[in-house]
């Protein structure tokens, strides 16, 4: 940590600022420069405040050196996180891409999705049993029964699932019936539920925050690995900005982004980043070739019926078209699909 | 809702849309124009998901005429709603102030603190026990024996308090001490926590989210006026944007836009959104001239021992100076404060 | 200057990063931490540009300490510059209003509207010859004629007369009849123009950018002033954000971040923050309320036939009640108006 | 053209409406919903301020629905354009790499640089004779003598140069030396340096503004087709959010947006989205399989020297190794490179 003092600051401030750092355990290591003096603080203590040193006379704004992550980041752990879903293994050489309707609404519907999505190459089926809506007076998700029908799914096309869990009350039954736990945009800072889908081990799919900073998505990882559990999978799905043209920005700089500060892989939703279903083309392709370690992708069988985001979703035709031309692009950066 | 056609759509496009929307129980008024047809589609039917129209060929965009709140907009209630907490009323004439430390550390503290806002004019203190923090690292707050503390202060204060709910499980033990239950910026779509606090029925203050639109800030208030719960103070904070220089930007005009859509009082939070005790003077004032019916403002007895919001915490002396200052502004525009 | 070295940084790279360092100028004074190496580089270069320093082996991230603006800044100039403009002083105790219309249409209309400014209590008179129009089909401005019209009314009035430049070919011609000079937020970095008005030595209303950051806001005014021109009012005029409620979204922090790291005066213009004249009253109170030195307000003598931000124009009638309605607003903060 | 009007707009003020947009010469088309009417207006009056009508007793809101450009949209252009530099097509089936150092510095690394990035593989050469930079203590550019160092660049490689021009008085001076004229983000909405080079005819590398939307993008490659010039390439270098892991963050949907609303062709700029050379090459993968155009990458023989955008360079032998990995992402998506 830096402590950098104002170029008003007296003698005795900066010994005050010094005392109270070496009060507080770091040593301290003071530069005095032609108009303002720094101090360099040495030592890792989380557990205290630094920031509130802001208030101490003299100060003019204190400089962070250490990531605030530990468990998440690269510095600790070299190797990249492969996280195992049964047979299927994300972060690895092959590009897994997740597929299904939004929200599950019924059977039929649900099961004519999962097998286009299953027969054009997907791994991983989504779908929302608990669905977070903006408005009160839309449809909020089938919630058990959605997650049977989920689980009947599973067994009639053999892909693993994937669905979203939000209430702490909630993560047992979810757990039960999932194979993947996803944490959605909004309650990407929701910690008591971080801290269960951590506990309950399962693998997770953290989606970032709407607004979320990427350190601050690394840090919502850190409270689930904190927990024990490293099965986590990070998703872009774009983040709010003034362009109105898309629902979202996709920031496809978080790829390279989470490659060098994180170990854990990275996928990206580019369905809820667009908010149209004609720019997942290619957006999923720029997306491998950035080097995406997944998709996730909403597909549904009929989008102009659907009760929650159908102007987003692929229909089964797209999907298969866009499956077949991500082959190439994944060869071309040295992937599988 | 207009449909707008796109230039090239067919005539049979056309129809096509036309029906779907009769279908749906829409009555359809098509306007030809010079290059684009629009259909005007009255009914006001909530529980459709019409965006997904948007998928049908030759339809260009849809457009929403009406807002998508109800009870929480002017339209069905023109008089301004005052939330009672005792004989205090938030939304009337007089402006609230809520002051006191972001968290609950220990009780000797936090009564310092508690007695000293009291004497500067608050009348509602606010505090901590359950705290939603970035860091796995940082402190978490005093939980249940927190709440004890503040149901304390209030005794030795008669001050009214205000403190966080984060985590539907506790919902009924965090009403069960406190006078207004808050609902933090990070929660403002945790629509489960929405409805739980909807239906308990004590007062909510409502934090606007980090990138919360004042629509979607409506929207969470409507899930708990849907639950039978008007009490809701509406909180601005701040929101995120490109600008450094402060932790959040202060989005005064919510003020009046607020004032313009809704009947809810609405309150602003200046140190969230400064991030910076020294901004806290300047932006309460300016908040308090713009129209809000209250603060909400972070003291500690000694920030920069604070656990949590030290730099953004004033101390007792700045608060008591800012509740004089106050005082000509609130009557310049004809309040009391 | 902090240079931050990785946790995997070799002596050699650390020592190399030392000899650039002191090959440049710098003193140097490595802290050597328990996980990462941090270099203080001691002497102020700005012309050296440091962050190319980056692309050194084994560096992590440059830390800045000094502020990159001079002259524009507080450090070394700590009285406030009051600017003149005539026997109208900006940045002193009394709030300036500067109003008019956004462009001149024609002379009776823009006469009307300047009369009834005057008569409510404005003290500079504004109004666009040149208008920068976000559509080539839309009114451009009257242009030179248009600054005629300006002459006449401030004989008429008497009042001072602000008026945009936006073409470096034309900073001699406006000059030659406008009080002040402004410099319209699409043009904040144009450095040409800056240099240009920074050399023509008259005061200068300088806009914020529409996403410029209050940094660079204040480095736009050093090019100002290290051209010899001090004589800068800063306006802040809404930033871009995600929020669609307003045009734009007021960053009414920016007025005590601006007086803390610099000496100049700082006005806000609620019409473009807001978009929509409902908004504009509210925020000029607020605005005042929190320190403002004055208000640049677009009135208009029949806003709905306006050619240009009629939307966001008060009739004269609510601009009068407006600044009715601020005396009692700038007395309670200790101003007049 | 639809007007909303309010839930309380009484029968005569939605006839006063009706008829100033009679008076507009609008045709007029009334729908009477269950809550609220409103009024369809068919005519494209360009000419027309027409928010300004929102000032009219009773108007809630106006709602557009042609888009305001016209010889920039894909309405009356379905082909793609094809901009001609000399025998180099951009838009075409093959994708334009464009590089060299941000700024021209001195003749020797320029051309070092030049033959390097000629041998990789681009087809343009870059590099900037005037540079509009953040600070005035900073480099600004060997104005003509660096357009001559450029001449003999091209001379020397056989390369097409493209530079950017900041003053409206540059205009012919920087055209008699270059082959595409680049408008920086910052002049995006220099409307006046716009018409220049839309008067001047050679090609224009047009950048979008830091947070331009893409409407506004357009409208200002619409200014330059307004005066004649056709010749634009649409540039994308990133826009400003709220993240600061890049220096800005690389809006790549704008790719299949500018693809859908216009015929231009658009390049992407990972190296200004990025501002690190690190990500530059991720980036450029995702743009070329997302449907770039074409690339503009900055390049420098040695970017630790570098006066300008050192940290986002990349040295010759990256981005030799970019141009070899680029080759299969291209062919994957049927595009040469």
């Amino acid at each position: 940590m830096i402590v950098v003092m104002k170029k008003s600051a007296t003698k005795e401030e900066i010994s005050n600022v010094e005392k109270m750092l070496s009060d507080l355990g770091f040593k301290t290591h003071p530069i005095t420069g032609e108009v303002k003096t720094v101090i360099g603080a040495i030592g890792d203590k989380r557990q205290v405040n630094m920031q509130s040193l802001s208030h101490m006379p003299g100060v003019e704004t204190i400089v962070p050196i250490m990531k605030p992550y530990k468990l998440a980041g690269r510095e600790l752990k070299q190797d990249p996180t492969i996280v195992e879903v049964g047979d299927v293994k994300i972060g690895g050489r092959e590009i897994i891409v997740m597929a299904g309707p939004c929200a599950i609404e019924n059977e039929d519907i649900y099961m004519s999705t999962a097998l286009e999505v299953k027969k054009a190459g997907a791994k991983i089926l989504r779908g929302g049993a608990y669905k977070p809506r903006t408005s009160p007076y839309s449809f909020q998700g089938l919630e058990e029964e959605g997650l049977k029908i989920l689980s009947r799914a599973r067994e009639a096309t053999g892909l693993k699932i994937v669905t979203e869990v939000v209430d702490t009350r909630d993560v047992e039954t979810v757990a039960s019936y999932a194979d993947i736990l996803q944490i959605g945009a909004r309650n990407m800072q929701n910690f008591r539920l971080l801290k269960e889908v951590g506990m309950i081990g399962k693998p997770v799919l953290l989606k970032r925050g709407l607004s979320a900073t990427i350190e601050e998505w690394l840090m919502a990882a850190e409270y689930i690995i904190a927990e024990g559990n490293p099965n986590i999978i990070l998703c872009e799905r774009g983040i709010r900005t003034f362009e109105t043209a898309t629902r979202n920005t996709l920031d496809i700089s978080a790829i390279p982004v989470i490659k060098e500060l994180s170990h854990l892989p990275v996928v990206v939703d580019p369905s809820h980043a667009a908010g149209t279903w004609k720019y997942v083309n290619s957006l999923s392709k720029g997306a491998v070739a950035a080097g995406a370690d997944g998709l996730i992708i909403e597909v549904h069988f009929d989008p102009s019926t659907a009760l929650s985001d159908g102007p987003q979703s692929l229909k089964p035709v797209h999907f298969t078209q866009l499956m077949k031309e991500l082959e190439p692009v994944a060869h071309a950066v040295g992937r599988e699909i």
